[in-house]
Protein backbone atom coordinates (compact mmCIF):
# COMPACT_ATOMS: atom_id res chain seq x y z
CA UNK A 1 0.00 0.00 0.00
CA UNK A 2 1.31 3.70 -0.77
CA UNK A 3 0.42 6.75 0.52
CA UNK A 4 0.07 9.39 -2.03
CA UNK A 5 -0.06 12.95 -1.42
CA UNK A 6 -0.92 15.68 -3.85
CA UNK A 7 -1.86 19.25 -4.55
CA UNK A 8 -5.15 20.36 -6.39
CA UNK A 9 -7.09 22.96 -7.62
CA UNK A 10 -10.74 23.37 -8.13
CA UNK A 11 -12.97 26.54 -9.30
CA UNK A 12 -15.54 26.17 -6.27
CA UNK A 13 -18.36 27.88 -8.68
CA UNK A 14 -19.51 24.63 -9.45
CA UNK A 15 -19.07 22.57 -6.04
CA UNK A 16 -21.35 22.78 -2.32
CA UNK A 17 -18.32 22.65 -1.61
CA UNK A 18 -15.10 20.47 -0.57
CA UNK A 19 -16.82 17.69 1.51
CA UNK A 20 -18.82 14.60 -0.09
CA UNK A 21 -22.41 15.08 1.13
CA UNK A 22 -25.49 13.36 -0.65
CA UNK A 23 -27.44 14.56 -3.76
CA UNK A 24 -24.57 17.58 -4.27
CA UNK A 25 -21.68 17.86 -6.29
CA UNK A 26 -18.92 18.09 -4.34
CA UNK A 27 -14.74 17.75 -4.66
CA UNK A 28 -14.84 14.95 -2.54
CA UNK A 29 -17.22 13.18 -4.17
CA UNK A 30 -15.59 13.59 -8.19
CA UNK A 31 -12.25 12.51 -6.49
CA UNK A 32 -13.43 9.47 -5.10
CA UNK A 33 -15.52 8.77 -7.98
CA UNK A 34 -12.72 8.96 -10.29
CA UNK A 35 -10.37 6.88 -7.96
CA UNK A 36 -12.97 4.40 -7.81
CA UNK A 37 -12.68 4.26 -11.40
CA UNK A 38 -8.57 4.01 -11.64
CA UNK A 39 -9.40 1.12 -8.73
CA UNK A 40 -11.88 -1.47 -10.70
CA UNK A 41 -14.82 -0.20 -8.33
CA UNK A 42 -12.63 -0.10 -4.88
CA UNK A 43 -13.64 2.93 -2.90
CA UNK A 44 -10.62 5.34 -2.09
CA UNK A 45 -11.31 7.57 0.79
CA UNK A 46 -9.52 10.85 0.61
CA UNK A 47 -8.40 12.90 3.11
CA UNK A 48 -8.19 16.83 2.42
CA UNK A 49 -6.42 19.31 4.38
CA UNK A 50 -9.81 20.91 5.51
CA UNK A 51 -12.68 21.51 3.98
CA UNK A 52 -13.69 24.65 1.96
CA UNK A 53 -17.04 26.05 1.44
CA UNK A 54 -19.33 25.98 -1.29
CA UNK A 55 -18.13 28.44 -3.81
CA UNK A 56 -14.75 28.88 -2.34
CA UNK A 57 -11.53 28.22 -4.53
CA UNK A 58 -8.56 26.38 -4.18
CA UNK A 59 -5.24 26.81 -5.50
CA UNK A 60 -3.51 24.94 -3.13
CA UNK A 61 -5.07 22.29 -1.18
CA UNK A 62 -3.34 18.60 -0.11
CA UNK A 63 -5.13 15.68 -0.16
CA UNK A 64 -3.90 12.46 0.09
CA UNK A 65 -5.07 9.07 -0.47
CA UNK A 66 -3.79 5.03 0.04
CA UNK A 67 -3.69 2.94 -3.29
CA UNK A 68 -2.44 -0.63 -3.74
CA UNK A 69 -1.40 0.35 -7.17
CA UNK A 70 1.87 0.87 -8.48
CA UNK A 71 2.04 3.65 -10.85
CA UNK A 72 4.51 5.91 -11.82
CA UNK A 73 4.11 9.46 -10.46
CA UNK A 74 3.77 11.18 -14.06
CA UNK A 75 0.98 8.34 -14.89
CA UNK A 76 -1.13 9.54 -11.71
CA UNK A 77 -0.80 12.98 -12.48
CA UNK A 78 -1.80 12.19 -16.26
CA UNK A 79 -4.62 9.84 -15.40
CA UNK A 80 -6.35 12.04 -12.83
CA UNK A 81 -6.37 15.00 -14.86
CA UNK A 82 -7.45 12.84 -17.79
CA UNK A 83 -10.64 11.22 -15.56
CA UNK A 84 -11.57 14.22 -13.60
CA UNK A 85 -14.04 17.37 -15.00
CA UNK A 86 -12.01 20.73 -15.99
CA UNK A 87 -12.96 22.76 -12.98
CA UNK A 88 -10.27 20.23 -10.92
CA UNK A 89 -6.98 19.91 -11.63
CA UNK A 90 -3.90 18.24 -9.62
CA UNK A 91 -0.82 20.48 -9.89
CA UNK A 92 1.14 17.80 -8.28
CA UNK A 93 1.41 14.26 -6.81
CA UNK A 94 4.01 12.23 -4.96
CA UNK A 95 4.45 9.75 -2.85
CA UNK A 96 3.73 10.67 0.73
CA UNK A 97 6.41 10.11 3.35
CA UNK A 98 5.61 7.19 5.88
CA UNK A 99 2.59 8.51 8.01
CA UNK A 100 1.86 11.86 6.34
CA UNK A 101 -1.77 12.68 7.32
CA UNK A 102 -3.46 15.81 5.12
CA UNK A 103 -5.48 16.86 7.74
CA UNK A 104 -3.62 16.14 10.68
CA UNK A 105 0.38 17.52 9.97
CA UNK A 106 -0.67 20.47 9.05
CA UNK A 107 0.78 23.51 10.59
CA UNK A 108 -0.08 26.40 8.47
CA UNK A 109 -2.57 27.70 6.06
CA UNK A 110 -2.55 30.49 3.58
CA UNK A 111 -5.60 31.93 1.91
CA UNK A 112 -6.55 34.75 -0.50
CA UNK A 113 -9.44 36.74 -0.72
CA UNK A 114 -9.84 38.35 -3.87
CA UNK A 115 -11.71 42.05 -4.24
CA UNK A 116 -12.41 43.88 -7.77
CA UNK A 117 -12.42 47.47 -7.60
CA UNK A 118 -13.24 47.68 -11.27
CA UNK A 119 -16.12 50.45 -11.25
CA UNK A 120 -18.20 47.86 -13.36
CA UNK A 121 -17.24 44.27 -12.28
CA UNK A 122 -15.88 41.85 -14.98
CA UNK A 123 -18.03 39.70 -16.55
CA UNK A 124 -15.31 36.94 -17.26
CA UNK A 125 -14.29 36.96 -12.88
CA UNK A 126 -17.80 37.39 -11.36
CA UNK A 127 -17.18 33.97 -9.43
CA UNK A 128 -13.60 34.49 -8.89
CA UNK A 129 -13.93 37.65 -7.03
CA UNK A 130 -16.00 40.38 -4.74
CA UNK A 131 -16.82 43.29 -6.41
CA UNK A 132 -16.97 46.56 -4.12
CA UNK A 133 -18.96 49.70 -5.63
CA UNK A 134 -17.05 51.94 -3.38
CA UNK A 135 -12.88 52.10 -3.66
CA UNK A 136 -11.86 51.23 -0.44
CA UNK A 137 -8.66 53.03 1.85
CA UNK A 138 -6.42 50.06 1.54
CA UNK A 139 -4.37 52.23 3.62
CA UNK A 140 -6.60 52.01 6.37
CA UNK A 141 -7.04 48.56 5.89
CA UNK A 142 -3.43 47.76 6.33
CA UNK A 143 -3.34 49.66 9.80
CA UNK A 144 -6.32 47.55 10.78
CA UNK A 145 -4.55 44.48 10.01
CA UNK A 146 -1.80 44.72 12.15
CA UNK A 147 -4.11 44.11 15.15
CA UNK A 148 -4.56 40.42 13.89
CA UNK A 149 -0.70 39.50 13.73
CA UNK A 150 0.11 37.67 16.47
CA UNK A 151 -1.45 34.62 19.10
CA UNK A 152 -5.10 35.71 19.92
CA UNK A 153 -9.01 34.35 20.97
CA UNK A 154 -10.27 34.66 17.78
CA UNK A 155 -14.17 34.03 19.41
CA UNK A 156 -15.33 37.66 17.22
CA UNK A 157 -14.20 35.99 14.10
CA UNK A 158 -15.90 32.69 14.30
CA UNK A 159 -19.18 31.70 12.53
CA UNK A 160 -21.37 31.66 15.99
CA UNK A 161 -22.13 27.77 16.25
CA UNK A 162 -19.68 26.30 15.57
CA UNK A 163 -18.14 23.23 17.99
CA UNK A 164 -15.05 24.15 18.45
CA UNK A 165 -13.94 24.85 21.76
CA UNK A 166 -10.32 26.44 21.71
CA UNK A 167 -10.64 29.27 19.49
CA UNK A 168 -7.04 30.25 20.10
CA UNK A 169 -5.17 31.07 16.73
CA UNK A 170 -1.87 32.56 15.29
CA UNK A 171 -1.52 34.49 12.73
CA UNK A 172 1.66 35.02 11.03
CA UNK A 173 1.43 37.55 7.96
CA UNK A 174 -1.71 39.84 6.60
CA UNK A 175 -1.26 41.56 3.70
CA UNK A 176 -2.84 43.62 1.03
CA UNK A 177 -1.39 43.24 -2.30
CA UNK A 178 -3.08 45.46 -5.28
CA UNK A 179 -2.64 43.83 -8.91
CA UNK A 180 -4.06 46.37 -11.26
CA UNK A 181 -7.93 46.88 -10.21
CA UNK A 182 -7.45 43.69 -8.17
CA UNK A 183 -7.51 43.80 -4.40
CA UNK A 184 -5.86 40.90 -2.18
CA UNK A 185 -5.90 40.19 1.24
CA UNK A 186 -3.34 37.59 1.72
CA UNK A 187 -3.62 35.87 5.47
CA UNK A 188 -1.26 32.91 6.85
CA UNK A 189 -1.47 31.46 10.34
CA UNK A 190 -1.43 28.39 12.47
CA UNK A 191 -5.02 27.61 11.62
CA UNK A 192 -8.51 28.69 10.61
CA UNK A 193 -11.87 28.86 12.71
CA UNK A 194 -15.29 28.57 10.54
CA UNK A 195 -15.01 31.19 8.36
CA UNK A 196 -12.37 33.15 9.74
CA UNK A 197 -10.64 34.49 6.94
CA UNK A 198 -14.21 35.39 5.35
CA UNK A 199 -15.10 37.65 8.32
CA UNK A 200 -11.71 39.27 8.39
CA UNK A 201 -12.09 40.14 5.17
CA UNK A 202 -15.51 41.57 5.51
CA UNK A 203 -14.37 43.43 9.19
CA UNK A 204 -11.71 44.90 7.34
CA UNK A 205 -13.20 45.79 3.78
CA UNK A 206 -15.86 47.79 6.43
CA UNK A 207 -12.74 49.84 7.58
CA UNK A 208 -11.10 50.27 3.85
CA UNK A 209 -14.93 51.72 3.12
CA UNK A 210 -14.94 54.25 6.23
CA UNK A 211 -17.42 52.37 8.09
CA UNK A 212 -15.23 51.33 10.97
CA UNK A 213 -12.37 52.80 12.75
CA UNK A 214 -8.64 50.62 12.55
CA UNK A 215 -8.28 51.22 15.86
CA UNK A 216 -11.43 49.44 16.59
CA UNK A 217 -10.06 46.06 16.04
CA UNK A 218 -8.17 45.82 18.95
CA UNK A 219 -11.01 46.01 21.00
CA UNK A 220 -13.30 44.14 18.75
CA UNK A 221 -10.92 41.00 18.92
CA UNK A 222 -10.93 41.70 22.89
CA UNK A 223 -14.30 40.99 23.35
CA UNK A 224 -14.83 37.83 21.67
CA UNK A 225 -17.70 38.87 20.64
CA UNK A 226 -18.91 37.75 16.83
CA UNK A 227 -21.85 40.24 16.81
CA UNK A 228 -18.57 42.66 17.11
CA UNK A 229 -17.18 42.28 14.24
CA UNK A 230 -18.06 42.66 10.80
CA UNK A 231 -19.82 40.65 7.78
CA UNK A 232 -18.67 37.63 6.49
CA UNK A 233 -17.39 38.46 2.96
CA UNK A 234 -18.75 36.17 0.23
CA UNK A 235 -17.91 33.06 -0.25
CA UNK A 236 -16.61 33.53 -3.94
CA UNK A 237 -13.64 35.91 -3.31
CA UNK A 238 -11.84 32.87 -0.88
CA UNK A 239 -8.96 31.11 -2.18
CA UNK A 240 -6.96 28.12 -0.38
CA UNK A 241 -3.89 28.71 -1.36
CA UNK A 242 -1.30 26.92 0.66
CA UNK A 243 -0.98 23.90 3.38
CA UNK A 244 2.00 24.04 5.30
CA UNK A 245 3.46 20.77 6.74
CA UNK A 246 6.40 19.66 8.84
CA UNK A 247 9.26 18.49 7.04
CA UNK B 1 -36.94 59.26 -30.34
CA UNK B 2 -32.94 58.73 -29.09
CA UNK B 3 -30.32 56.64 -30.49
CA UNK B 4 -28.65 54.86 -28.28
CA UNK B 5 -24.65 53.35 -28.62
CA UNK B 6 -23.27 51.27 -26.19
CA UNK B 7 -20.07 49.09 -25.27
CA UNK B 8 -20.76 45.81 -24.24
CA UNK B 9 -18.97 42.75 -22.69
CA UNK B 10 -20.32 39.28 -22.31
CA UNK B 11 -18.74 36.11 -21.12
CA UNK B 12 -19.50 34.13 -24.33
CA UNK B 13 -19.38 30.77 -22.01
CA UNK B 14 -23.33 30.58 -21.07
CA UNK B 15 -24.70 31.78 -24.13
CA UNK B 16 -26.04 30.58 -27.48
CA UNK B 17 -24.05 32.99 -29.34
CA UNK B 18 -25.13 36.78 -29.58
CA UNK B 19 -28.56 36.67 -31.80
CA UNK B 20 -31.63 35.89 -30.83
CA UNK B 21 -32.81 32.27 -31.68
CA UNK B 22 -35.76 30.35 -30.27
CA UNK B 23 -35.14 28.61 -27.26
CA UNK B 24 -31.50 29.38 -26.75
CA UNK B 25 -30.04 31.75 -24.08
CA UNK B 26 -28.68 34.68 -26.36
CA UNK B 27 -26.99 37.59 -25.80
CA UNK B 28 -29.80 39.56 -28.18
CA UNK B 29 -32.59 37.92 -26.33
CA UNK B 30 -31.34 39.38 -22.91
CA UNK B 31 -30.59 42.85 -23.77
CA UNK B 32 -33.79 43.09 -25.32
CA UNK B 33 -36.07 41.45 -22.74
CA UNK B 34 -34.37 44.33 -20.53
CA UNK B 35 -35.43 47.15 -22.42
CA UNK B 36 -38.47 45.74 -23.07
CA UNK B 37 -38.86 45.92 -19.36
CA UNK B 38 -37.97 49.34 -19.37
CA UNK B 39 -40.13 50.41 -22.13
CA UNK B 40 -43.19 48.86 -20.22
CA UNK B 41 -43.36 45.79 -22.53
CA UNK B 42 -42.49 47.64 -25.50
CA UNK B 43 -40.52 45.90 -28.02
CA UNK B 44 -37.22 47.57 -28.67
CA UNK B 45 -35.08 46.23 -31.12
CA UNK B 46 -31.04 46.17 -30.67
CA UNK B 47 -28.44 46.26 -33.62
CA UNK B 48 -24.60 44.80 -32.99
CA UNK B 49 -22.11 45.77 -35.00
CA UNK B 50 -22.12 41.98 -35.87
CA UNK B 51 -22.90 38.91 -34.14
CA UNK B 52 -20.54 36.24 -32.28
CA UNK B 53 -20.98 33.00 -31.89
CA UNK B 54 -21.79 30.57 -29.19
CA UNK B 55 -18.66 30.28 -26.58
CA UNK B 56 -17.37 33.41 -28.10
CA UNK B 57 -16.30 36.65 -25.74
CA UNK B 58 -17.04 40.31 -26.24
CA UNK B 59 -14.96 43.31 -24.59
CA UNK B 60 -15.54 45.61 -26.74
CA UNK B 61 -18.81 44.59 -28.56
CA UNK B 62 -21.14 47.99 -30.11
CA UNK B 63 -24.83 47.67 -30.02
CA UNK B 64 -27.38 50.38 -30.78
CA UNK B 65 -31.28 50.79 -29.93
CA UNK B 66 -33.77 53.66 -30.29
CA UNK B 67 -36.03 54.89 -27.52
CA UNK B 68 -38.46 56.95 -26.69
CA UNK B 69 -37.55 57.72 -22.90
CA UNK B 70 -35.46 60.62 -21.59
CA UNK B 71 -33.14 58.89 -19.23
CA UNK B 72 -29.59 60.69 -18.03
CA UNK B 73 -26.74 58.50 -19.72
CA UNK B 74 -25.54 57.53 -16.10
CA UNK B 75 -29.15 56.57 -15.36
CA UNK B 76 -29.02 53.86 -18.52
CA UNK B 77 -25.64 52.06 -17.22
CA UNK B 78 -26.91 52.07 -13.77
CA UNK B 79 -30.49 50.66 -14.76
CA UNK B 80 -29.18 48.24 -17.68
CA UNK B 81 -26.13 46.79 -15.34
CA UNK B 82 -29.06 46.29 -12.10
CA UNK B 83 -31.74 44.79 -14.83
CA UNK B 84 -29.06 42.50 -17.09
CA UNK B 85 -27.32 39.29 -15.92
CA UNK B 86 -23.90 39.44 -14.48
CA UNK B 87 -22.48 37.53 -17.71
CA UNK B 88 -23.58 40.73 -19.97
CA UNK B 89 -22.14 44.64 -18.56
CA UNK B 90 -22.59 47.67 -19.99
CA UNK B 91 -19.68 49.35 -19.99
CA UNK B 92 -20.32 52.65 -21.55
CA UNK B 93 -23.07 53.92 -23.20
CA UNK B 94 -24.45 57.37 -24.88
CA UNK B 95 -26.32 59.22 -27.11
CA UNK B 96 -25.37 58.63 -30.89
CA UNK B 97 -24.46 60.93 -33.74
CA UNK B 98 -27.63 61.21 -35.76
CA UNK B 99 -28.23 58.13 -38.35
CA UNK B 100 -25.53 56.21 -36.35
CA UNK B 101 -25.82 52.48 -37.07
CA UNK B 102 -23.92 49.65 -35.34
CA UNK B 103 -23.64 47.30 -38.06
CA UNK B 104 -23.46 49.49 -41.40
CA UNK B 105 -21.01 51.86 -40.23
CA UNK B 106 -18.72 49.92 -38.73
CA UNK B 107 -14.77 50.47 -40.87
CA UNK B 108 -12.65 48.02 -38.57
CA UNK B 109 -13.13 45.40 -35.90
CA UNK B 110 -10.26 43.88 -33.54
CA UNK B 111 -10.25 40.43 -31.63
CA UNK B 112 -8.29 39.05 -29.76
CA UNK B 113 -7.15 34.85 -29.27
CA UNK B 114 -6.16 33.44 -26.37
CA UNK B 115 -4.26 30.28 -25.68
CA UNK B 116 -3.02 29.18 -22.10
CA UNK B 117 0.34 27.37 -22.09
CA UNK B 118 0.19 26.62 -18.51
CA UNK B 119 1.41 22.39 -18.36
CA UNK B 120 -1.69 22.38 -16.49
CA UNK B 121 -5.05 23.91 -17.73
CA UNK B 122 -6.49 26.37 -15.33
CA UNK B 123 -9.54 25.48 -13.89
CA UNK B 124 -10.54 29.34 -13.68
CA UNK B 125 -10.23 29.99 -16.90
CA UNK B 126 -11.04 27.05 -18.93
CA UNK B 127 -14.26 28.66 -20.83
CA UNK B 128 -11.67 31.67 -21.44
CA UNK B 129 -8.78 30.40 -23.03
CA UNK B 130 -7.61 27.46 -25.01
CA UNK B 131 -5.27 25.19 -23.56
CA UNK B 132 -2.11 24.36 -25.79
CA UNK B 133 -0.54 21.09 -24.62
CA UNK B 134 2.58 21.66 -26.44
CA UNK B 135 4.18 24.61 -26.55
CA UNK B 136 4.31 26.79 -29.90
CA UNK B 137 7.36 28.41 -31.12
CA UNK B 138 5.84 32.16 -31.46
CA UNK B 139 8.75 33.59 -33.25
CA UNK B 140 7.19 31.05 -36.31
CA UNK B 141 3.86 32.49 -35.30
CA UNK B 142 5.14 35.45 -36.22
CA UNK B 143 6.73 35.40 -39.36
CA UNK B 144 3.66 33.19 -40.90
CA UNK B 145 1.68 36.19 -39.69
CA UNK B 146 3.36 38.74 -42.03
CA UNK B 147 1.29 36.77 -45.32
CA UNK B 148 -2.46 37.96 -43.92
CA UNK B 149 -1.16 41.92 -43.40
CA UNK B 150 -2.62 43.92 -46.83
CA UNK B 151 -5.91 43.40 -49.08
CA UNK B 152 -6.37 40.04 -49.83
CA UNK B 153 -9.58 37.48 -50.67
CA UNK B 154 -9.53 35.53 -47.60
CA UNK B 155 -11.47 32.18 -49.26
CA UNK B 156 -9.28 30.10 -47.90
CA UNK B 157 -10.13 31.33 -44.45
CA UNK B 158 -13.76 31.46 -44.23
CA UNK B 159 -16.26 28.23 -43.09
CA UNK B 160 -17.15 27.17 -46.67
CA UNK B 161 -20.74 27.43 -46.42
CA UNK B 162 -21.35 31.03 -46.35
CA UNK B 163 -23.46 32.97 -48.36
CA UNK B 164 -21.01 35.81 -48.50
CA UNK B 165 -19.43 36.38 -52.28
CA UNK B 166 -17.06 38.98 -52.07
CA UNK B 167 -14.43 37.58 -50.15
CA UNK B 168 -11.81 40.32 -50.35
CA UNK B 169 -10.87 41.58 -46.51
CA UNK B 170 -8.02 43.91 -45.13
CA UNK B 171 -5.88 43.08 -42.01
CA UNK B 172 -4.21 46.18 -40.82
CA UNK B 173 -2.01 44.41 -38.03
CA UNK B 174 -1.63 40.85 -36.61
CA UNK B 175 0.50 40.43 -33.64
CA UNK B 176 1.22 38.09 -30.99
CA UNK B 177 1.16 38.89 -27.07
CA UNK B 178 3.01 36.73 -24.44
CA UNK B 179 1.67 37.56 -20.78
CA UNK B 180 3.14 34.93 -18.91
CA UNK B 181 2.06 31.86 -19.68
CA UNK B 182 -0.77 33.18 -21.79
CA UNK B 183 -0.34 33.78 -26.14
CA UNK B 184 -2.61 36.30 -27.31
CA UNK B 185 -3.38 36.54 -31.39
CA UNK B 186 -4.42 40.50 -31.94
CA UNK B 187 -5.97 40.84 -35.22
CA UNK B 188 -7.31 44.01 -36.85
CA UNK B 189 -8.95 44.27 -40.15
CA UNK B 190 -11.60 46.19 -42.08
CA UNK B 191 -14.14 43.34 -41.49
CA UNK B 192 -13.91 39.52 -41.19
CA UNK B 193 -15.56 36.34 -42.81
CA UNK B 194 -17.61 33.53 -40.80
CA UNK B 195 -14.43 31.75 -38.92
CA UNK B 196 -11.78 33.57 -40.36
CA UNK B 197 -10.27 34.82 -37.23
CA UNK B 198 -11.01 31.22 -35.58
CA UNK B 199 -8.88 29.47 -39.29
CA UNK B 200 -6.22 31.92 -38.92
CA UNK B 201 -5.78 31.21 -35.32
CA UNK B 202 -6.16 27.40 -35.76
CA UNK B 203 -3.85 27.54 -38.98
CA UNK B 204 -0.70 29.92 -37.38
CA UNK B 205 -1.14 27.28 -34.38
CA UNK B 206 0.02 24.90 -36.52
CA UNK B 207 3.01 26.66 -37.45
CA UNK B 208 4.06 27.10 -34.03
CA UNK B 209 3.38 23.42 -33.73
CA UNK B 210 5.95 22.54 -36.35
CA UNK B 211 2.67 20.94 -38.29
CA UNK B 212 3.22 23.62 -41.05
CA UNK B 213 6.05 25.78 -42.75
CA UNK B 214 5.55 29.86 -42.25
CA UNK B 215 6.79 30.01 -45.58
CA UNK B 216 3.33 28.14 -46.86
CA UNK B 217 0.95 31.11 -45.77
CA UNK B 218 1.17 32.90 -49.18
CA UNK B 219 0.09 29.90 -50.95
CA UNK B 220 -2.26 28.42 -48.96
CA UNK B 221 -4.39 32.34 -49.28
CA UNK B 222 -3.63 32.30 -52.99
CA UNK B 223 -5.49 28.96 -53.36
CA UNK B 224 -8.54 30.58 -52.07
CA UNK B 225 -8.99 26.93 -51.12
CA UNK B 226 -10.87 26.30 -47.39
CA UNK B 227 -9.27 22.87 -47.40
CA UNK B 228 -5.92 24.43 -47.79
CA UNK B 229 -6.16 25.88 -44.71
CA UNK B 230 -5.67 24.71 -41.07
CA UNK B 231 -8.40 23.42 -38.24
CA UNK B 232 -11.18 26.38 -36.95
CA UNK B 233 -9.67 27.01 -33.31
CA UNK B 234 -12.47 26.86 -30.58
CA UNK B 235 -14.96 29.26 -29.80
CA UNK B 236 -14.30 30.03 -26.26
CA UNK B 237 -10.92 31.24 -27.27
CA UNK B 238 -11.93 34.57 -29.48
CA UNK B 239 -13.02 38.03 -27.69
CA UNK B 240 -14.44 40.68 -29.76
CA UNK B 241 -12.28 43.22 -28.15
CA UNK B 242 -12.99 47.03 -30.34
CA UNK B 243 -15.48 47.71 -33.30
CA UNK B 244 -14.27 51.15 -35.16
CA UNK B 245 -16.53 53.64 -36.72
CA UNK B 246 -15.94 56.44 -39.29
CA UNK B 247 -16.05 59.65 -36.81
Amino acid sequence: MKRMKAKIAYDGSGFAGYQIQPEARTVQQELMAVLQNIHKGEVIQVIASGRTDAKVHATGQVIHFDTPLSIPVSGWLKALNVLLPEDIRVLEIAEAEPGFHARYHTIGKTYRYKWDRSPIISPFTRHQMVHTKQRPDVGKMREAAAAFIGTHDFSSFCAANTGVVDKVRTIRRLDFEEHGEELHMVIEGSGFLYNMVRIIAGTLMEVGLGRREAAELREIIRSADRGAAGKTAAAHGLYLEHVEYEN
